[in-house]
């Protein structure tokens, strides 16, 4: 995308609507906690291959947070502030879902990163072209998920036990994310009448969730979990 | 200093030396490990502001180590095997400075990084220009070593309980950071003569070292810790 083409010319979403803190504001604190996941998961990477993938998935998260740390303090929000409200739903996710195992580590750091892309790009299409290009490129790819891919294939063609397990493991990431995402909604008004107003209506936000499932499901089937 | 202008024009050592990859790889293994210490240390962190501060310093850890890769991998070396002869030395340093408190985290990040640059910028300006370019890249600074100093000097004005405790602390990292620095000069052939070649002798070596320690001390003084 050129960085002057408006993503989207329709939306009837002001730029300045209430929501649009709220949203960098989750985006910000979901890199910071992904950041010490992945961090605090590498310890149990067998390789210092393994170990340095998950570090640089690391760093990455940690420039998407630097780009929506300027646009939060662009429209004159204190990022740590404004990140507050959505610690404890990011941190319930984190800890309702540590991985036990090196696999587990991978499927999550490829799979809830996947969730949390699928949200934010159905709505990031119906939202203000400048939000939606900063949503795009916090989302950008981080390149380094060839090597997960690759490990996850490897390991369940050697063993059907792990494979069973990362197959409900990965149910259980999409459950967990899902049922954060809707507490974080029932208690933060304007991010709701956000994604309600992208989503079109509250049938729409069903839709939505629904299609997050279909693509959680082709995510799991490149990693083999079919 | 431009892209194209020699870091340094009268250096008789060739850009081909075999101690190069060494001194690559030895980098390129120290910010691995930093990023490991830095993101585990994080965990002591007080505030939201502490954690988000070390994860960017971590982060920039990571970014110069993409830097080493490609010039490590531009010269034809695979990275994980050049850096498997430092992995001990490096473990070794931070197993032996694992910081208990925050503070001590703190003091740790900022000096030990600062110990480090020195080793470096003092032999740089006699590398070959390309060698020498790629260090000064490696080793530029990554802005967030403010907050070390401010909370640092904050903390210690508040306790001179705090203040002796680090002022040990500090001259605890050099030792040990000299103490590995030595061992790994005692057994890599090729990167010990890159260091002698430029430092002119082994006297420049004994000198060297000498004035890294000055170069610390200075540091403590800017945290306070004099």
């Amino acid at each position: 995308m050129e960085p002057n083409t408006p993503a989207s010319t329709d939306s009837t979403i002001p730029a300045d609507h209430p929501g649009v803190g709220e949203l960098f504001a989750v985006l910000a604190y979901g890199e910071i906690s992904a950041f010490y996941r992945l961090s605090e998961d590498a310890q149990m990477a067998r390789t210092l291959q393994g170990k340095v993938a998950l570090a640089s998935m690391a760093a990455a998260e940690m420039g998407h947070f630097e780009m929506l740390e300027k646009a939060l303090t662009a429209r004159g929000f204190d990022i740590f502030e404004a990140m507050d409200p959505f610690v404890r739903a990011l941190d319930n996710y984190h800890a309702s879902t540590t991985p036990s195992t090196w696999l587990e580590a991978l499927v999550k750091a490829y799979v809830g990163d996947g969730i949390a892309a699928d949200f934010y790009r159905e709505i990031g299409h119906s939202l203000p072209a400048e939000v939606s290009r900063t949503v795009e490129e916090v989302l950008s790819q981080t390149g380094h998920s060839e090597f997960v891919v690759h490990e996850v294939q490897q390991a369940i063609k050697a063993s059907n036990r792990d494979k069973d397990r990362l197959m409900l493991w990965g149910r259980r990431l999409l459950g967990e994310a899902i049922t954060q995402a809707q507490f974080v909604l029932a208690q933060r008004e304007a991010l709701t009448e956000l994604v309600i107003s992208a989503s079109g209506d509250l049938n729409g936000v069903v839709a939505l969730f629904d299609r997050m499932q279909e693509m959680h499901a082709e995510r799991m089937a490149v990693l083999g979990l079919v």
